[in-house]
C-alpha cells in the first residue's frame, strides 16, 4: 500500500484477490446469511428495514461474518448452522457502526452519507438497539450458552472500548498502550470472536477454539491498524475517498501518537493546536500527514500492523490445512497491503 | 390522584404504601440486586461506572426487578437465582432510559439533570450499550435459554416501540391505537418480560408463566398511561416537578390524541401548531391542560389506565394466594392512582 505522498511501502500482486476468495469458498453460506440478514431486519415499523437496510445495503465485503462461516468450515462443520451466528455478528457490528457514526458526529460512512446524517440521530440509535437484540435472538434461536457467553461478552468489550475511545480523544498525551487497548476492544474483540464462533460450531478441542480466537485478535488489529494509516492516505484520497476524518475529529491514532512522541515542541504545538483544541485551518491536514511521514509514523505503524499479521497467521499453525486454511492466511496479507 | 387544577379523581388512602409493602417482602433479594447492580456496572474505563451509577443512583423503586423477584417468590422458589436477573432486568431499562434520554434530548430525569445532560450524549449511547451487553453476560450466567429469548426478544420489541413513537411524533393524526401500540412495545413489553422471568425461574406450569406474563404487560400499560397523564398534571406542577416534557417534545400522548379528536377546528390548530410545528409560546401548556380538562381527556386516560389495571389483577387469578399475590395486586392500584 502507498502510506503516503509518493511513497510505496508494497503493492500486493492481486490486490484485493485473497478475500475475494475466501468470500467464494464461502459463497453459498454467505448467501444465507444475507438472506437471513434481509429477513430479520424487517419489521411492522417501516422505518427500520429502510434504516437498517441502507447501512446493510452499504455494507462492505461483509468480513466478520466470512471468518465465522471460513473458521467453521476448515474446522470440518457442514450443517448451515453457522449462517444464523454469522448473521448475528454482522448485526452485532451494523448496531456498532450505526452508534459510532452517531457518536463521531460522522457524516460519510464508506464514502456514502452516513445513515445518522440520512435518518437523523435517533432512529440511528434506537435502530442499532433493535439490531443488537435482533442478535441475541439469532443466538437464542441456536441454542448455544456458549455462543451467548462469547457475542455477549465482546459487545461489552466493545463499548468499553469506544468509552475508552471517547475519554482518550483531543488528548495529545495519549499513550500507545492506551491506543492498542482502544483499538483490541473496540475493533479486535468482535474479529476474535466472530472467529471463535466458528471454532464453536464446529465443536474443535479447545486448542483449535484458541488458535481461531488468536488469529480473528490479531487480525483484528492489524485490520484497525492498517484503517487508521488509511486515514492519512495520499492514495485514499487519489482514489476521491475520504481521508482525514480521525485528524478532524480529533482522534488518537497511532500515527498521530508516534509522530506527537518524536516531534519537536513546535510541532507539538501544532498537535495540541489541533487535536486538543480542534482549531484546524486550510492545509493543516497536509501539514499533518507531512509531520507524520517526516517521523516514518505512517511507515511505523504499517510495520506493527505486520507485526500482528504474523501473529495471526502463526496462531493458524494448528488448524487444519486446505484451500481454507490457505485463504484465511493470505487474508492476512490482503488487509495489511490493503489499500482501501 | 389529581389530575388537573383542583379536579381530584380518586385519593389513595396510604399513597405509595403497596409498592413500599411489595419491597418489603423481597427486601434481601432487592438487595442482592443491588449488590449486582453495582459490581456488573464497573468496568476498568472509569466514565462507564461514573455514568452507569449516575443513572441507577437516580434510579427511583426498581419496580421491574421487584416485579421479577416478586413474581419468584410468590411461585414459590427460594433460590438467589432471581437476584441476577432482576438486575439483567434492570440494565436493560437502565440502557433504555439512556438512549431515550439521547433520543428525547431531554435534560432532566426524575427531577434531576439527566445523563446526557451531565456527560454528553455520546457516552450515554456508549454507556447504554455497555449496560445492554452486561444485562445478556447475567443471564447467559445464569444459563436460562427461556429467559435470554424472554428478554431478547422484549429488547428488540422495545426498540420497535421507541422507533415507532418517533415515527408519530409530532403527527396529530395519530390515532389512539398507534399510541397503545407505542406504550405496549416501549413499556408493556418488559414488564410483561420481567415478570413472565420470575415465573420462568420458579419452573411454574404454562397457565401461570401466561398468567405473570398477562400481569406485567397490563401493569405496564396502566403505568404509562398514568404517565402520560402525570406530564400534565397541576399536583406534579405543585410538587415542583417538571411537567410538560411531552408537550414540548410534541409526544402523542393520549390525553392529545383524545383531546385533538374531539377539539373543534380552532383547537386542532392550535395542537398543529404547538405539537407538529412545535411553535410554542408562553401560556401554550397551559392552555393545553384547559383542552385536555375541557374534554375529559386526562380523567378518560386514567380510565383506561383502571381498565388495564383491572386486567391485570385479574390475570393473577390462577397464582398462589398470599402476601406477595395480595402486595402484587394492590401495587396495581398503587401504579394507577399515584400522583408522581
Amino acid at each position: 500500500m502507498t502510506v503516503a505522498a509518493g511513497k510505496p511501502v508494497e503493492t500486493p500482486k492481486e490486490a484485493g484477490s485473497a478475500l475475494d476468495r475466501l468470500i467464494a469458498l464461502v459463497a453459498d453460506d454467505l448467501a444465507a446469511v444475507n438472506r437471513t440478514i434481509v429477513q430479520r431486519m424487517d419489521s411492522p415499523v417501516e422505518l427500520i428495514p429502510q434504516l437498517a437496510g441502507y447501512i446493510v445495503a452499504s455494507g462492505g465485503k461483509r468480513l466478520r461474518p466470512v471468518l465465522t462461516l471460513a473458521i467453521a468450515r476448515m474446522c470440518g462443520h457442514e450443517s448451515p448452522r453457522p449462517a444464523g451466528l454469522a448473521a448475528a455478528v454482522e448485526f452485532i457490528h451494523t448496531a456498532t457502526l450505526l452508534h459510532d457514526d452517531v457518536v463521531d458526529e460522522s457524516d460519510l460512512r464508506r464514502g456514502q452519507a452516513s445513515a445518522n446524517e440520512v435518518f437523523g440521530n435517533k432512529p440511528s440509535v434506537l435502530v442499532g438497539d433493535f439490531l443488537f437484540a435482533r442478535a441475541f435472538q439469532l443466538m437464542v434461536e441456536d441454542g448455544s450458552l456458549d455462543v451467548l457467553r462469547i457475542l455477549s461478552e465482546a459487545s461489552a468489550v466493545i463499548s468499553e472500548g469506544e468509552v475508552l475511545q471517547l475519554a482518550a480523544a483531543n488528548d495529545t498525551t495519549t499513550t500507545e498502550a492506551t491506543y492498542l487497548a482502544v483499538i483490541e476492544s473496540k475493533t479486535a474483540a468482535l474479529f476474535g470472536a466472530a472467529c471463535e464462533v466458528g471454532a464453536v460450531v464446529a465443536d474443535v478441542d479447545p486448542a483449535i477454539r484458541n488458535a481461531a480466537r488468536t488469529y480473528g485478535m490479531k487480525l483484528g488489529m492489524a485490520f484497525q491498524l492498517v484503517d487508521d494509516v488509511l486515514d492519512y492516505s495520499a492514495l485514499q484520497a487519489k482514489l476521491g475517498k475520504a481521508i482525514g476524518d480521525d485528524f478532524r475529529e480529533g482522534k488518537l491514532t497511532l500515527p498521530v501518537v508516534l509522530a506527537f512522541a518524536r516531534g519537536d515542541e513546535e510541532e507539538r504545538s501544532f498537535w495540541r493546536r489541533t487535536i486538543e483544541d480542534l482549531d484546524q485551518r486550510d492545509g493543516d491536514l497536509e501539514h499533518a500527514i507531512a509531520l507524520l511521514n517526516r517521523h516514518g509514523a505512517l511507515a511505523e505503524t504499517i510495520e506493527r500492523a505486520r507485526f500482528y499479521g504474523r501473529q495471526a497467521q502463526a496462531a493458524l499453525e494448528p488448524c487444519p490445512a486446505g484451500p481454507l486454511r490457505r485463504a484465511l492466511l493470505d487474508v492476512v496479507d490482503f488487509c495489511v497491503e490493503r489499500d482501501y
